[in-house]
């Protein structure tokens, strides 16, 4: 049997997630949606052709008896309330990132779900499904280049709108590597510090671009992230394992090579989107297979807690120029 | 509603195919199967837990009502008879590669679907489904590097087994290049040459191996393709695309870029079949995809038959050491 | 003591030969210099800055008591004579390419010098200094990828101008690597064949082009050579050797890595001086060295006739289309 | 006519610079040498069959009027006094690293050029003449990749011995870094930090390694300097230089790519000898042709100094492990 979906919030990402279950996964249905907006939740099952009743609001959706399963797609501010609720309801949840807009938030979600006794929160931390990511892992697990001992990595926009500010290369950006370096290095951070390069010309008034984030876990291993969202020349992610006796690098993207206009080339990615699509599915489809088998996996509440408490020791870094220490208390035994 | 399917033959391909349409892939059920060993078809069907019925032979199976598509992965000679079961049954049909062992048995299928008046085969020819060759394809198309001149390819395996006899270079291996190349250049073969390198020290002793497959197409392009079946190193294809104004190049598959032990390195496929897996799911999600749309697509009964008298060309030239004229006639207008 | 060399021949070529002399290698001074046009001999002497006397031909030159070594840079069709009478006035002579316009004149040359009893002839051929292919050479030696069964080659410029024609794809180009691939493989070839592509739209009307050369070693290695002398995009070189048990490739030219416009780029040459600019420089001082030492080595009057029999084989078979057996003698004692 | 060297110091690298002066490079004649052990001095001269007096000690061959320009290649502390009496002298002197073991010694040699008027000191940091270094300067300098605002660098050794200790890393390893950045952006450094990961268990017990060094120069360009000297892998020196629109990354060296075993790979240089060879080459006839132009150039006294203050920093930072500044005087117009 299907497992029948609630979506919270029909927005640009949550259209991505119904068309996904609808279209390309196996295993789920969604059965009910919901927004802040009534009318395009409706319009929105009317294009996608699904036979989903909107309810009123995401708590109404969260306790109907026909959803089994909830996906969180809303406004972020909204996320904690809805994970709560759904936790409350004993439905398991993925969450789109963040899983709240405060380490706090966060905090009362792990809390909420250790209480209740079983993982039923999976968030939308989508890098660890990527392929590249874990060839990296298995390289790196399989001992092959050692202990590592500092990475090197780099996130990379051809451009940002005058929305994004200088706090958002954490709480946007770098927020992907704090979460993916954890997963990578099975580690935690103990300390960040940020360093701000000469400002790219191409960067608007108000923001600081590039940033160096510059990061310590808990066994010692160092870590520097460029982050750089005005480079212009393309959405680059980088990411190179410095072990013992050798180093790892993740895979660029595949590419058609080119010899042409007295050039050797690969092509490089200009849209975000297209960087981690496969990512995408994959996740979604093993939040649906966990929650089938009865065991819910992949990044859970207490990542985000962590990739939460780690944005705010960088946001604290950047105002400060200090190396700055990363409040994280000690994992519960129920995370493993 | 999901699509019905009936599997004649539950060898490797047989399973892995039940398992893609059970686990992976969306829109389809298999109901049916059947197997020469009836016994290993109803194992086949309890260790899958699949809900499909044990039908007595291949043609039963294809005139179960509930049997809305077939799935032929039986032993190669038998393709041809099934394959022209299901037309005569007027139910799409999956046909492994070869379509059928001789090139007048392909003809055969081709004038029953002509007959038919509507396209009912699709052969499992999967490297058009490759990411790598479409975005190759995408390269051509767009005229980036102009006309296609000439094509330098290579189809590489580690090492073959004592039953590989040197014809088999072109049934079993060069067969893959005889379908994808013409889809790749959409252009016919109008020439074949073998050529016989000094023989690897690493072959058995009855076999030819490496050879070189020279081929020129309609539109003079030339193509050369090597054939090394025991070049030890790995499971290697290539592809290079000259054309007027640049070459462009099959991609190879995304690696870890590994730094260690005094090289810099990407590790090289060693088993065949982890080149193509990908291009496995999405070749039979199209089929599924284009029957339940009313529309089957892909390699065509009449891409069958081509490859088959090219390969036949091959196999005379590997005994003339002459070149010999590809004896295809012109394409029926109803192949588009 | 320097060694004082006579430079027969003041154009392009010469000049650069004598400014390599004065100002980057080491052992030698230009002594003597000859010219069809003395005036523009003076001239190359006055602007160069060399103390060298302006002799009226050649053949005085060579005669000349303080010329002790000879450069035969001059108008092809006179390289035989003037090497006939350098090896006639036991003076060791560096000759560019052509040795000689036929294969007969090659032939005199060296029956001239074995009769003569030791090496004096060095022909310009600067490939095997390349450390490209010194490295390429080493990798076979050293056994790593066994013995060689194929080579895919290709040789490609930009563009060529009106007075290219279709024989001197062999004789101008094809030239380097008839006479590089018989020392990379320590072989000889033993039959060849040309085969036409579609010919490119950037061609002239009266050029084939590109063209596929097939070549046959004596060992049975099998080569194609793809020529192509319009590609537009770059002068390159390409030399990929498949062993039994690995393949090596001719490293491409060290460039700065670019990210930049959405593409991961590394230029291409556009220029075919720029290529092998550094071999030139090797090559003529091993010349010198050699010389110097008594023992005059590099490519010899035997490489010169033996690339001259293969290229007179590549135009037979330019025209008739057909595989032609090339017709070298075996090679004599003298030569090693 | 040639320049007549004299050089102070026949160990390794004195030997290396007699042998290039005499079998190498153009213009120049070594005629006096000197050493500490003047019999070793002597059985240099004989073994490199040279014409070359042995003076008692360094001031008499500084002295000696037969000599025009001097090498200096003894044991570091002995350097200062030896420049300093070249100047003295009014004689060119090429000086190896480091010009002075401490700041205070370069400053006085600064100051004694200047006093003198005219350059007379190169300094042997030999990367500036490095063809892949030249090349990535020239890309940045071509205004391709815009401002640069970061450099991610690393300089990795397979091993040390115990002899090497912490420090070391400033002075023998990151030194070269230290003169090559300053020359490859054109600018100087403000502030350095050093951090430590985890250790390498490869590192001997009283060595800190790796090491990360961060570094901010005037303009703002920030660069993060890897030191790696127990890597086990090889010889390894990258460079990416991160601009405002694009990305540069210095050559890897140029090497055969081989498909065996199941990797594809390029080889990696284990001994540090064979990175920069022919720059050691194009280094020293910098020297001996600007001598003879009457136009000392390359790395300046002014650029050795400058090195030593920034390498005074770093040790301080590894000490402190705060952020400390550099306290670099304004450059002297003197030094352009």
């Amino acid at each position: 049997m299907s497992l029948k979906l609630g979506v919270i919030g029909t927005g640009a990402i949550g259209q991505d997630h119904i068309r996904r279950c609808s279209q390309t996964l196996l295993g789920s249905q969604v059965v009910a949606v919901t927004d802040i907006n009534l009318e395009q939740a409706a319009k929105v099952v009317a294009e996608l052709k699904i036979a989903a009743e909107v309810y009123p609001d995401g708590h109404a959706l969260i306790k109907a008896p026909e959803v089994e399963a909830v996906l969180v797609t809303s406004w972020g501010p909204s996320h904690e309330e809805f994970v709560l609720a759904a936790i409350a309801a004993g439905k398991p949840v993925f969450c789109e990132k963040p899983l709240a807009v405060t380490a706090a938030g966060c905090r009362k979600i792990v809390e909420a779900e250790v209480a209740h006794g079983k993982r039923l929160v999976q968030v939308g931390f989508m890098r660890p499904y990527d392929a590249g990511y874990r060839a990296l892992k298995a390289v790196i697990d399989s001992g092959q280049i050692g202990e590592p001992l500092m990475l090197h990595c780099a996130h990379r926009n051809p451009r940002v709108g005058e929305n994004y500010k200088t706090d958002m290369a954490i709480t946007d950006t770098l927020i992907h590597e704090l979460d993916v370096l954890r997963w990578l290095l099975a580690d935690d951070y103990v300390s960040v510090q940020v360093v701000f390069p000469r400002k790219s010309s191409k960067a608007l008034a108000h923001l600081k671009d590039p940033q160096v984030v510059l990061l310590e876990t808990a066994r010692g291993t160092r870590i520097d992230v460029e982050v750089f969202v005005n480079c212009q020349y393309g959405y680059d992610i980088q990411c190179e394992v410095v072990g013992e006796t050798g180093i790892a690098r993740l895979p660029e993207p595949s590419q058609v090579q080119l010899r042409s206009e007295a050039k050797l080339s690969n092509a490089i990615l200009m849209d975000w989107k297209d960087r981690f699509i496969a990512a995408y599915d994959v996740e979604l489809q093993a939040f649906i297979d966990g929650v089938r088998a009865g065991q819910v996996g992949g990044p859970s509440a207490w990542d985000g807690y962590a990739a939460a408490v780690a944005a705010d020791a960088c946001i604290e870094a950047q105002n400060s120029g200090q190396i700055v220490k990363v409040a994280q208390p000690p994992r519960p035994a129920f995370y493993g």
